[in-house]
């Protein structure tokens, strides 16, 4: 299937955030062979061509850090503190949470964010089989994180699973799956479990993602049990020797600062979960500033509760020009960087995707601007940070591959899945 | 035209704070007349029914602060200081404004605000009388601010035209329009013109509302000039006697709050603006523990950058328990409050719209539930504050006349409005 986008302004997210007006992209064997003006094209004879002056191309969204199948707690508990929250609501419904079902809540997370406009996740979830299947199925490009708990039975059998599991799945959908060491973080796994996972990572050539320094409370707990911040500690027992991506990084200090910037450490930046936990507001445009690799991330639809990345790039951009007080902090263009080549570095994917660029996987979406809220159209980057929505997604792709087109979705059956979803939803709230 | 919505789940807004499901609404002369369980709605005869296991409805949208025509400068300028957007960008731009731009620009406001859900507006611009026109058009309630900069000429004149123009609109369109006056500013109009617009507001029973504690530098500015801060100065002047709606309200002091809390004083909340101009994070939370009254406003689309009260919504529950390190702060709840009731109270519109109750006026919305994002159906108010968006709008009334039905405006011409608004800003960034 060759597909031809033309004419489309194209908004490129590469080194020079190039904005293409009357552009036209190429899409052969999966891949961008052509992104550049229209007149300019070289000869080419698609299968299918779509273009028209409001729809604007750019890059696919990347989701850095989620909990995708969480979209079955969406709205089960909100506005409480994080023990009750845990205890009282989250974890018992979670306790009778089965393989199938984690299967159909991957699966409506892929509906919500194919229909936002997001191509990538990074997810990190308990069945990570069944999150992949659903990639797989839907034509989603993911990083699953093998997921690791060390106060859970087994957790060595574990750990040595997770290796199988890097093996088994690495390049597996015509390489759309690259599989993570995902140990939660600092307070529930221990130092010989780190060690065995750093080992793994080593090993099999996997990066590793984890939770690190979110919370106060958190920061406290590892400096007490490690006998340093959580930065310090992955930076003492060799985590940083790789590249790493740390979910939320809210509290470090100047200490931390520096070894983030002397090493391949990235953030994963949740600011609407990060705000709505009320964990606080991480200092992104200082990291920026030091150039810390940032991406972007929902983190779990419990603590969101959407997945809509439009939403974290509006606030990457606007919460701290608040919090520095500066109104030139983090600009339009970091902001729509961390959601597009920014993410693809977090992941490690950068050479294939995260810009529209000859030879890159094509990884691709028209964003409609035919619409009351990005008229007039003075500035189609403001407009796709500051006015834009999930909603303004006409038409997804994946390695050259339609998973929406046109508002309607090609490769997953949304109402079955919404239908399966509250189904299983209704079951586990009457388990819990 | 009588309406009968039903089946529907209702979410009221009123002090119950009711939901019920399977609800049935029923709309005759453009006011509630029943709302409540289908199997004891009375015989009624509607010209038209709708509803479905997918629709939720619940009271209009309130924007109790914004600058709708500036959607004509959306996207122009961002990332940039106060003083340089001003003296650059926006005021070399406003430069060549002529009443038909303003007519054009709010209709095209009016189409954003009508297509995500929002009835009521609080308006503050140049040419009021053509953002009148746009409201009495396309069926919008409306609050205009007859605006006030006392540095422009002729600013007496304008306070007498000030008067005239809310004696001649107020009730105007079936009582949809209720004329505010709107003096700018403490640091934009002198203690003589304050005194004046005071006494037309007493004299024509017309509220006041105003920008009031946005930025540090306006207090420094507002103390230097008048002696005390923003909010003691508007007590001590009188303007507090009366009820007054304040926009921002960033930076109060312990004693502003006491005033606040002891006078008929509301504040305009307009969280995602504070934040992209770096004004600050208003300590709302404070605020409604004290029980001062808050609605909520995008401001203006130069500074925001688009008319989504669901945004604002979210930002309203979310920002604050970062900023207070409180997961409790601000619930779901008071968030949705904010934009019904609260806002309603903001407006003196209390007794007319803001809830589902019998005897109010019709402004209603209908959200389709039918959506990835707001599956699996936990908790309807949480969708609606921490999952929903503009797009889930599926159909709105004021006063019982559809706006939009399945989508669809049916009160303008939305593909017009855009290309004339294309038409006027391409010219107006020519001459600036």
């Amino acid at each position: 299937m060759e597909i031809a986008l033309s004419p489309v302004t194209a908004v490129c997210c590469d080194a020079e955030f190039q904005v293409l007006e009357d552009a036209t992209i190429h899409i052969e064997n999966g891949r961008i062979s052509y992104v550049g003006p229209q007149h300019y094209a070289p000869p080419f004879a698609p299968d299918e061509t779509l273009g028209g002056p409001h729809l604007v191309a750019m890059p696919g969204l990347i989701n850095t850090h989620t909990h995708a199948a969480m979209t079955l707690c969406r709205g089960y508990a909100d506005d409480m503190a994080l023990e009750p929250w845990l205890h009282d609501k989250i974890w018992p419904y979670e306790r009778n949470l089965e393989a199938h079902h984690v299967y159909v809540g991957t699966m409506l997370a892929i509906a919500e964010m194919i229909r936002g406009g997001t191509t990538t996740f990074c997810d990190m979830y308990f069945f990570e089989r069944e999150g992949v299947r659903a990639a797989l199925e839907t034509g989603m490009r993911m990083c699953p994180g093998a997921v690791l708990l060390g106060f859970l039975p087994q957790a060595d059998e574990k750990i040595a699973a997770a290796r199988d599991f890097v093996r088994e799945f690495r390049g597996a959908g015509d390489g759309r799956i690259t599989p993570f060491l995902a140990p939660h973080s600092l307070y529930t796994c221990d130092a010989p479990q780190w060690d065995k996972i750093i080992a793994v990572a080593r090993d099999t050539d996997a990066r590793i993602t984890t939770h690190a320094a979110e919370t106060r409370r958190e920061v406290a707990d590892v400096t007490a049990q490690w006998g340093q911040s959580p930065i310090q500690t992955l930076h003492k027992i060799g985590a940083l020797d790789a590249p790493l991506l740390a979910a939320h990084s809210v509290y470090t200090d100047e200490r931390d600062r520096e070894i983030m910037a002397a090493t391949p450490f990235f953030v994963a930046h949740n600011p609407q979960s990060n705000l709505k936990l009320a964990s606080g507001i991480a200092p992104i445009a200082d990291y920026l500033a030091r150039g810390i690799g940032v991406g972007l991330g929902p983190d779990g639809p419990a603590s969101n509760n959407n997945l809509d990345m439009w939403e974290e790039m509006r606030l990457a951009a606007t919460l701290h020009k608040a919090a520095t007080l500066d109104p030139t902090a983090v600009s339009a263009r970091a902001a729509l960087e961390m959601v597009t080549m920014g993410g693809a570095k977090c992941l490690g994917l950068e050479n294939e995707v995260g810009s529209l660029e000859i030879g890159k996987r094509a990884d691709i979406l028209l964003v409609d601007f035919d619409k009351p809220h990005l008229t007039p159209r003075h500035n189609v980057v403001s407009h796709l940070v500051y006015a834009a929505g999930a909603s303004d997604v006409h038409s997804v792709m994946v390695d050259g591959k339609w998973l929406l087109r046109g508002g309607e979705f090609r490769t997953l059956d949304v109402a079955r899945v919404c239908q399966e979803s509250e189904a299983i939803a209704r079951d586990l709230v009457q388990r819990a």
